[in-house]
């Protein structure tokens, strides 16, 4: 039991969770975008609140950067200001939906010059990845179409294998590339990269470094997600999570929010899978919009609420359970995980933060900082960071 | 035969659909919106463009209103305007979720003074209404919470119902209230108004001249549109509709665009139940984003759709339907109602359309008239008209 | 702290939960019905199997019958054999569904001769009520069509209005109507009560002993269903809950199973509600299926997760709640409710059932009891209790 | 332009539609499966109704064959029979899903005996193909599990791996395997292969003759399925369709009864992506349920069905849609496709079926033809064949 415990807690204090710099300032709905008092104006700005994260929770030491949202002239400047802050610069997302000529589609779209303009500013993230020693560009499309017969559905994908194809080509060799797929939205009717089945094919097609990335609200409704996360791992495909929630849509909540118990389920089939060793490469990540409520205790939670997941998967007593399966004991198997996630597990974490030498409880250790006071007298003028720049 | 035909011809030169003033603005989504030339900057410009929408389909001579992106010093003369060039102002809408003031809600706010705000704006629409001779208020809430605990549900019914009740006694004599429910969107975890039984709750206690509005892109996954409407005009409450299309969430593409069939069901329920007569008090009327197509033909052929899905719904056999609905024939019955679907009712259109003088094509007409190259011209200088103004 | 666990610990004492005659009986998909030993093969060894759940769990005295799958001769009998095993007999269900006749529908089908048949069998369901005692007449209509045009879906509900008319005016005075709404199935293009909607318009109109039944599987995707327990409590016309749960349609789950989360936000709106108070005449029902797993153990594992839903929603903290949504602290609300589902309260049951004078772990006391292995031993022969019999 | 019309006839001149031998028998949902009078009761009657529907349609050629429901002891003799009859045996579906021993899976079943008896199975269906000719091997499995737990989802594909690697290797030179993933059900919380990637990642590994089969019922809710089959198209993976059509899950309505768009959309990429050519090497069946509604001219209006959403789809005028796409013109393209789909084509089916010396309206010739009476007073006593034999 003790060695269960101690095993346990390794498991938690080696975990890391990436925060997106983006989560730091404004978001919003097609409807309106809240603005939010303090929050940052510059990517030196977001990265002194992802450090206070780090500071309070001890596993998000990486932080994921955005172009051109996080552009900035010196990317080894940001990196080394990212270090001085206990922080390293993490995944690299393209942006190629921000644009008016990326109306009818970027990699995708149908004109030959947009298509090079894509490809080219994802050949530029390749350029600030190697600039800042990240491993992974991640890649989501917008593309996709919002009417029957607007584009040819096939000839997308055409256009897209050789856009892949070409980036690839260009990554470094310890940098990979991990593909996003989205069920819907901004594309309406259909979606270049869909599911998981479209992104795996092309990764296949690419080579090794190529992986998926599972956007945990980027499914259609009803979707079994840990199922996607066991088969990916299966086929040593999958590269990472963008974790967040959802009741509807790609609501973008807070991770944990909305369904803990499919969190849950998810960390359990990473940890069956071997999904939490290093060597398995998968990195978990956050892509989160806090639309109303407050930014950096909202990054804070969503960490812990990945933390404690995790932790009740590694509870489940798999010897236990494997031998309920065999059984075809249907009732004693799902009991095993039900045990694990019934087990509150919020004291094991104090306990993990207190030998790491950390506050027990992350959220009041940074209420009392101060920090949300200082940032909202400091950060006047200016224009807060939000997804438009 | 003849007979039959005539009083479908009949019906579709009695038919009329409301478009709405921002349809013919910038939208987008929340990752972009992608400007497009020549769109309008004024209220005045919108109506130009209106104009143009009912010169050539003949069947659009209402535009609603949206208060405050429509927002004038005058509006008696705007309304003169509007009827120079063929038009009425139709629907105002409200608008209590564009201020940073509505985070956490309008009418249903925590904070008796936010709530009181949302309210006073509601009674300045009806101000505006008398102003232009409106019949119906429309209100849509954004209001709802993105977290569980967020906010206290059942409290947030009962302001609900308070301001409503405010707003409907202030109604004049011919003036009514469509109240419209959406199922999500930009709430995330629970919408104050989220089904039509919701909305038929609220009416029912406010009074006769309280209706509800069913926006065809506002459901659940699957929901049976046609069902509610046949229910709500069976107890007298349907109010009108909010035409778009969808096939996903609240995607707002093109009435017609993503499920032409339920749009004939939608109509056929209609048509069946006396809602397509004077008396029966529905208006029928736009609600979409033209985001990546261009807008004013979108809109003409988001009227010449419904007026096609209606035409279809007209030519059903009510006789042998009925008949086949009572001797149990389930494929005869089903027949009846695929045999008008399976019509090509362009020709009918044509016709209808050549009676009353208008070109038989209104979109090669609009393409003719120069309008499009005219406005891209002219519209030169000065901020689009959009969500935000 | 102590007051409120005291008074929590009387809650769940006092709470109590129905249990389905039908789920002692096998059950399964249109696939397969997987036969399972031991499975009762009368009524009476249905009351001896729950008067198990009950020995065990000691909150669930009452068990609901189906007829005619529970037709007996003589009920007063069977309400007195339910006695002599600590039962009573509950809600009587009707079923219109599983005769030749109703291929069409049954109360709204096109036939007078089909609905009088139907009506006539929930009257006769209200004669049972009478010899058992029971308070509450369960209506489910399998009624619906499959195709468009099938059946004038408009008419349907003027016929379903003349039945549920007549079956409430036969009601004697402390019996109640509950009526269910499903979304689809078996109808697969409209259902004639498909949502809450409907059922509480026939409510509305029928009387104040009317009321809507939830059943948490018969919803859209998505549906936020603590919000309609919200609403009908306020509209006071909960009549009571069928649990179960889902991933993907009426899966028929055991409660608890696939959204724990969901399940105690849904306790807590009973409990914010005042829903758990007698007055308040709500009824907490199990209507699942084991179609794989053990049925007596799967019951009371249900049992046990609506209580552990229960106890978790009794646990919120409603004045720090309060506070927090009342101050707009969106971060702060949410944690108050998340603190209560994060606790594991399996502790606190287990006290509640010693002080009850019950096995703290009821799961493992009916293993030990060898009723398992009794009634495969002795129920040789037979034909066993089904959805058919 | 005749040109283009010849061409178009003589595609749906040689397009054929394979129907279920199943789809003549009885068949429902869980609740009933209402019987219906002159159903087959063996598979020779059921080839006299397939027969049927060749007749009048002219394009149901073959018959597909279920195991064990269509167990006979000389399969060359029911070859004789259907070949006397007009017809050929077409695809052989395996059952592994309706014996007790399946009651936690078949080929994915933790007891390596069940698994055996499983592959056993599907080999012995390989042994029916070499006696009726058929080409393919259809797979469906039922297997998943209900609850979190209660098996290893990624143990589950490793053993379906090893299954179908056996049964792959079995196949004669010209058999093909086609395995068809499902959403779910009658497995409710993971199926085993629940969608196309998994599908296709298995048939990735056996080889070029292993093919996946998209089922139109068996999607989550809203996903874009033309778009999986015009990415199966383009991998080459496309092995056919089981076409039927629903508004909620599984329904097995008739195919474009429910959404005749999205069929007409699914038809559009066959032909675009080259799918009606004998050389790709698609299957077109039918697989469907008619619970409420006469079976054989249920089938014939499928097929139909079929057939206009194939002509419909061969009307669009791919050059001019080709230069609109190629433009980014959105409503122009759009407008290509549906001019095509707006035609009613039910007049020139007409004549593709006169020029084949066939009724122009196979409904009214085979209601004419006295069949459906015959068979109610022939076919009298005897089992009626259903899903169970």
């Amino acid at each position: 039991m003790t060695d269960v415990r101690q095993a346990v807690k390794a498991a938690l204090k080696a975990q890391t969770v990436e925060t997106p710099s983006w989560a730091y300032g404004d978001s919003g709905t097609r409807f309106k975008v809240f603005a939010q008092p303090g929050v940052p104006r510059t990517p030196r700005e977001k990265l002194d609140d992802a450090a206070k994260v780090q500071e309070f929770t001890g596993v998000a030491p990486t932080v994921a950067l955005h172009i051109p949202w996080d552009r900035v002239e010196d990317y080894a400047a940001l990196a080394a200001y990212a270090r001085e802050r206990g922080l390293r610069l993490g995944t690299v997302n393209s942006n190629t939906f921000q644009d008016d000529d990326y109306r009818l589609g970027s990699v995708c779209h149908p004109d030959a010059k947009v298509r090079r303009k894509a490809v080219d500013h994802l050949l530029a993230c390749v350029d600030v990845m190697d600039a800042t020693g990240s491993r992974d560009l991640k890649l989501w499309f917008a593309d996709g179409t919002n009417y029957p017969g607007q584009d040819d559905v096939r000839a997308r994908q055409d256009r897209l294998a050789d856009a892949l194809r070409e980036v690839y080509d260009r990554l470094g060799g310890a940098q990979r590339m991990l593909l996003e797929y989205k069920f819907f939205e901004p594309a309406f009717y259909a979606t270049d990269v869909p599911d998981w089945g479209t992104a795996y094919a092309h990764c296949l097609k690419l080579g090794p470094r190529a992986r998926v990335v599972v956007d945990t609200g980027h499914h259609a409704p009803g979707t079994n997600i840990e199922f996607i996360v066991a088969t990916l791992l299966r086929e040593g495909r999958l590269g990472g999570f963008d974790f967040n929630s959802r009741f509807y849509a790609d609501d973008d909540l807070m991770a944990g929010a909305a369904d803990p118990f499919q969190l849950f389920r998810i960390m359990y089939e990473v940890v069956r899978g071997g999904g939490l060793e290093p060597a398995a490469g998968v990195a978990f990540m956050l892509d989160q919009c806090h639309n109303v409520e407050a930014k950096i205790p909202a990054v804070i939670r969503s960490v812990m609420n990945v933390q404690e997941a995790t932790a009740k998967a590694l509870l489940v007593d798999r010897g236990a359970l494997a031998a309920a399966q065999r059984d075809g004991d249907v009732l004693g198997a799902n009991a095993v995980l039900m045990d694990a996630y019934a087990t509150d597990v919020r004291p094991l974490l104090a306990e993990v933060r207190e030998e790491c030498g950390l506050d027990p409880d992350p959220l009041a250790a940074y209420a009392r900082s101060g920090w949300a006071r200082r940032i909202v007298e400091e950060r006047v003028g200016g224009t807060p960071a939000g997804w438009g720049a």
